[in-house]
């Protein structure tokens, strides 16, 4: 892996990737794809899974994208079961898996419903974030533990949620991680459109919005932004001022709603409130502080955040996969078709980090003082410098006062957590649990993470029943079941 | 004012101390009374109040306390309705002033009662404990301002709530001032009595409790305690394991609970949760965390949290009020009777600033490093040492990790309100309302502040109606009505 | 002034940029240049200078410069010595200016010397740095006043030394500035030079070079370099092992030094000892440590660094203006020589923060995080992102724990002498020049700091004679006599 | 080892006191008397040291002291050379060993000498310090291990210097230890002296002076002190404005300099600069700052500061020993004579430790918050609460911002010094040396540096010859010849 920098940036360079849990639907596809289709680089792509089925399925699928007339052939696709053969010597390694998959994630839901607790996604934070990450937590350790082993100065780009924690983990324990996540760009798009429709252009995309992008995964929000020379948070204020943007809803009105921002009231709350445009879509937000989402919200809630149901995340695996299947099957019309970048930057940063070129963007990195005034080593996202073999983080100067004990809350919760993962520690998981501004009852809050720690128990070895004789832990990641909610059976995904 | 240091301090100081507010019920004669015995002091008490009537009742009453036998004469009180002419060379100023009294507190539970929250005290949190700052802030303001001018190098005793951010507006402004308040010496004498109970003695009182304070008032926890030579905490601790201390109510439970502990179920909770036992009474503590007190508290709640109603404060106040009028009315029984400290150490301090002698106490002063995971200069909790002129705050090291977010949320708050009534700014302390963890609904919120608002606008006068021509301000602490709830008319108490 | 993206970059943005101090030599006609040359920029230029014969000088030469054909014509220039009117709605102010000129810096070098302290420069730290910051402080806190009053949104770039201080003191004062500097740019040449005789190059240019700037003006490293893809601080410490580039000089040998870094062993030595490679010159480097600069130091010093006189600066100054008059009186040649850019980059960040396209540079500007182990507002030199209206520094991470200290010092120091400036305060000043590494004899301190007093007191109105009656104070800029050390007569320059 | 509180403090305490040194002439009769007079305890002290011989006479010294009539037979004392079977269960452990002795002490200050860097003591701080501090800072991490070992719970009362690296390098390896000094119990007794000078009295001693003790060991000052309820630094004040009090020595005017403060010119400049009173000897302070000693000092230096010799030392101890041995020699004579408390507070502090009084003193002990502008975790020397198994510091504020800037530097050397001695790094323990402001010249520091390491190269295992093999490290403090200065051979001491 060399630098080609002042040779005219024509040869792509050759580079080896690993995708652990790479046969994921949801991000491998994708990734692949555009790796495939950048032109600064070349080489070697290597998925790993735990399962055999759906590992075959993409080996077929990734070399047909690698294939494709438009990708040029310059990268090679392989796959293996074994991850430490995936990562050895890998310059780059992308982390797309999910510890209990759907099934997990089912519980992470209803449990919460029972005492009233609404979860609008429920991978972040919460008590679905919670428990997402003391499942996960401890399989990214020994993650970190073989990239150290194989591949010690890749760079590691982080998918998996909740990202914040995730990232965090692969960084305390030596690796050089880095959290993505696609949430800004959305926010981005939205200004963009705003300011086409505001200024009567159409030519305006989330390349033309150039933001201060502040806070952690999830809950991120813009402090200053500017779209065509203009100031976007002064347009969107003016733009609140319009009748029917701020909205009140009522039962079973969300799903009707229309128009620019009707789906971004919680974003518009952040901004009216404490000058700060969200910048992640309503559905995390919303997760992040009380009083969004109640019990009633599922029907129809009155800040319009659209609650996601496992049922269709089935469905959407299932779409993804009758998708693929598809293309498979007839492999002509897809080399016909023109292949599209994602929209991602998963290849974008591996070209910077090589040396091929230089990019600014959001990343989730520790905190070395883009933010001054939450905790130094958080991973918090921000914008971002990236050059060869660097990624130095931009400042975006302190949180504002109104949002940063809300922040602050939720760094050390997170924090905790990863502690209480690591070390299998009940009371402090618990006492995460009880920060967390969706809970309020405590005794509920006691049945809760019982029911939960309980129902969970086979994907979280660390906490074990106190006082009994520890069996030796099994590393869920390497034996856990097929994910029984797909067919295909994602293990990891 | 001289020290009298090396002098076997037989001769007791002469000071002058000015009480403003000198006519409530509740601090005056209590003050005046440990004022009159404290032999390391003598000199001259002036009594302030805006209303005649009581202020005269006081004036005879005060009278007649320096005069007691007990007393030995040593003070001279005199009654004036001109601050600055109480304030004029003092050596001490006590505030125990309340703008508004039990006529606004009762707005400040009565409204957000409507809106599903709850208040155990309403005194220095929550929806009453920011309107009750509203109120008084910008008066403490001037107070400082008249004290800088009469009296500049005073230590100023301060004993209204919410006694934090007063004291705090105090300090802001360059008085050097103190924020008194008894909570931990309650929590002491819990201590105690358990200490008693448990190793089998009777003499063990608050006094031989060491402990370490840490936090902000009314929130405060004891991080190490110890007693009679052993470890407080372990002994609370192995307390909670008897059957019947830790404790679920049931609906009207609450008003029949017997035994130690059975109205400090908060405290124990605080100590199970995150290793510090609560250090002040229940009923504040409750109202600093989501989860204690629930609308149906008022019937019995599940944490055994008693909510104190107006009504029991009106006739808090007429039982005082008798109890004076029939000392007065039968001079010669009560110059029989003997006189007794309170137990407040208002004079214990007075006698050490004056350099009569040295004190460890716990005290509501500025942070200098005593709670290094705070903010500089947010007032707070902790034992400091009171010598000539000078309170230097003991170390009470960072607070734990799982408390600390909720200290930063309520001391970021406060210097908001603080902020919010000085400018008159509605914003700002919107959002500290909508900060507050007994805040959940941000559209209640928002119709409970406006409510709010209105009703207290007479005291209120910098949250004038916007965009309209801005009246000149008065001081309400001048003008304001007698509070109609007491017939001896209290106005500030 | 509007942004013009998403236009293609074609037309170029209109502004209107103020130079205060317009006249002078070292700064004025390179910074007109780069204007006239950059092809996003159109508009006014207006120099100031409160001397009449030089500006006059300025004015056709830089007309000339506006006119020459490489230029376009994109810009008028005119002069004026009334600054207010200059500054009249200016999007960009230059300043160039220097208090008391090359007349007083002589006493600034020679005083000291009879003390035995070397300054190679004089103008940053040490008695010299001092003095000059004494003088140039409250006149640009006067210029910052002016600012506000006509031009409240201009970015301001400013040159003169001592950089950090003076764009301290702009900032301070509500302006929005920034301290430009090149020394960095040599240091890069270097790495740059070394690079090609490393790899047997020829084309690579401090452009190639990729840097981690840290510190504070004029004593900055770099913690991390690459340049051609390699590691260039490990390209440094190589070429550090060949014979003869660690150098002790004797007397005379510095003179004769040839070679890479020959000049530069100040910058090794910091590598050699905190890992981080000095990135401003030797001259400026040495001024910030003990130790490098003794008596001995001008007949040729031990470490090589080269000592400046006045009196090559007064020849330095009649070349450049014998060069202009050359230039003057022959236009047609002059406009037959290709006219260069200089390397500077104050036309650049002008053209980023009016939108025209995006920059990442170092900067002098408040840390705001991007040294998370110096003070906050400290100003620091780091890279930053420019883009419009928006200076947002890059993280260069802590300083090493080596270096810090020195930092530290400097750091605190530099904020002392602003403060002692604004108020004429002899005892903090002088507090500052006893924590001056350059300083040590406490007797000799206190005599010499009373000599430059004495001799400088013109240009020191704030430190008038204690006791006496105050004289109402002059604003030296606007009425210090010229410049007697050139003929042309460049009061500020 | 119980508390006593509550039982009016009659019965003294229990308690096992080890001294590691023990048959140091310097500290170990001091102690050891302190703790036979003291009525608070009573119990078992070992000696503990690795030479026979001096053990023995100590043995029956302390065994006199014990048996002494003023003393009351509280105590017995035995004598071993096995540190584990002295520390076994020890409620206290003492320190007063040091490494190398006076042998090593004579190169710490010879060599520095050759190259013009006069220390006056020679063991805090300067080339001196720092290897005074190499040699024992790994023996004191082996005391650590073992008292972890033998006795974790055990309070540690560390009295050798450098005492600012050692207690924290103790603390570091999780021992809880105070770093004990006398050094600000003459500065008090100094304003003592004063005070009743000024005011014609007699009767005041250090313990009527009470001051904000802040900063490191031997660099401490008094930012505020009273005395007899007046301003003692304003006193001080005033007096230096008497003719002679502050002065300029001539050569030889040292030796008979005579009345208040003439050996103290160091404390008052720190005063006049800084406005805070130096604590400390002069002899302390003056090695912590450049100018104060200069090569020409033994004959009489501008400061008056005592420079003190290895012979002089020498000398001390043989007085001492002779002392010994006489009242060894006439044992009826020496019980006869009143036995007397020194003044030190080792005995006290152990009262307090195990709950038979509280206390409020000066120690070393590492920053929570006392000194909010210095690194948390350094040891820093402040007043502090002494109560039941806790010393909780007192806040002493920020340090002065003159004075900061030098406590940085040599707190940030101090964590360096002892990861240098702990790591045997070179270059860590040279950038400390460089660091130091009694250095200036680095060709010279180098060759110091080495020549030092060489000498001492018995004591310094860890700074073994680079790229040879290794051989196992020796603990210097079981294995060192006896130290040849003297006849009776103290090994540590």
């Amino acid at each position: 892996m060399a630098r080609r920098k002042g040779q005219g940036r024509k040869r792509p360079a050759r580079v080896k990737v690993a995708i652990v849990g790479g046969a994921a639907l949801g991000w491998g596809p994708t990734i692949v794809t555009d790796l495939a289709l950048n032109e600064d680089l070349a080489g070697q792509i290597v998925l790993h899974d735990i399962d055999p089925k759906p590992l075959s399925l993409m080996r077929r699928y990734g070399r047909a994208v690698c294939r494709h007339p438009d990708a040029g052939g310059r990268f090679e696709l392989t796959t293996t079961q074994d991850r430490r053969k995936a990562l050895r010597d890998a310059d780059f390694v992308v982390v797309t898996i999910s510890v209990g998959g759907l099934a997990m994630m089912a519980h992470d839901l209803r449990i919460p419903r029972k005492y009233g607790i609404v979860q609008s996604v429920g991978d972040t934070v919460g008590p679905g974030g919670l428990f997402r990450a003391l499942r996960n937590v401890p399989v990214f350790k020994r993650i970190a533990e073989d990239i150290l082993r194989c591949c010690p100065n890749a760079w590691v780009l982080s998918y998996t949620n909740p990202c914040t924690m995730l990232a965090r983990t692969l960084i305390r324990h030596g690796v050089k991680a880095i959290g993505c996540c696609h949430e800004v760009f959305g926010a981005k798009s939205l200004i963009a459109q705003l300011a086409n429709q505001t200024l009567g252009r159409k030519d305006l995309t989330r390349d033309d919005v150039d933001a201060v992008v502040t806070g952690i995964n999830h809950c991120t929000v813009f402090t200053h932004a500017t779209v065509a020379g203009r100031d976007a948070l002064d347009m969107v204020r003016r733009h609140m001022k319009q009748p029917g943007v701020v909205r009140v809803y009522g039962p079973g009105e969300q799903l009707q709603a229309q128009g620019l921002f009707a789906r971004d009231q919680v974003k518009l709350e952040l901004l009216r409130r404490y000058g700060a445009l969200g910048a992640a879509g309503d559905r995390h937000l919303a997760e992040f502080f009380p009083g969004y989402l109640t019990p009633e919200t599922h029907e129809g809630n009155r800040w319009g955040v659209v609650v996601t149901t496992i049922d269709e995340r089935i469905q959407w695996k299932k779409d993804d996969l009758a998708k693929i299947r598809a293309r498979l099957r007839d492999a002509k019309a897809f080399a016909r078709q023109p292949l599209k970048r994602s929209g991602e930057e998963a290849g974008d940063m591996m070209a910077c980090l090589v040396g091929q070129r230089t990019m600014r963007t959001n990343v989730n990195r520790p905190n070395v003082g883009q933010i001054p005034n939450l905790p130094t080593d958080a991973v918090v996202e921000t914008n971002a410098w990236l050059t060869f073999d660097r990624i130095d983080p931009i400042c975006s100067g302190p949180l504002p006062d109104g949002l940063l004990p809300w922040y602050l809350r939720h760094v050390m919760n997170q924090e905790s957590t990863i502690e209480a993962a690591l070390k299998g520690d009940r009371d402090l998981a618990f006492q995460a649990l009880l920060n967390d501004p969706l809970v309020s009852d405590r005794d509920d809050a006691e049945r809760m993470f019982k029911e939960m720690l309980r129902v969970q128990a086979d994907y979280l070895p660390e906490f074990k029943p106190r006082r009994k004789t520890r069996r030796p832990r099994r590393d869920p990641s390497k034996t856990a079941a097929v994910d029984g909610a797909l067919a295909c059976g994602l293990a990891y995904g």
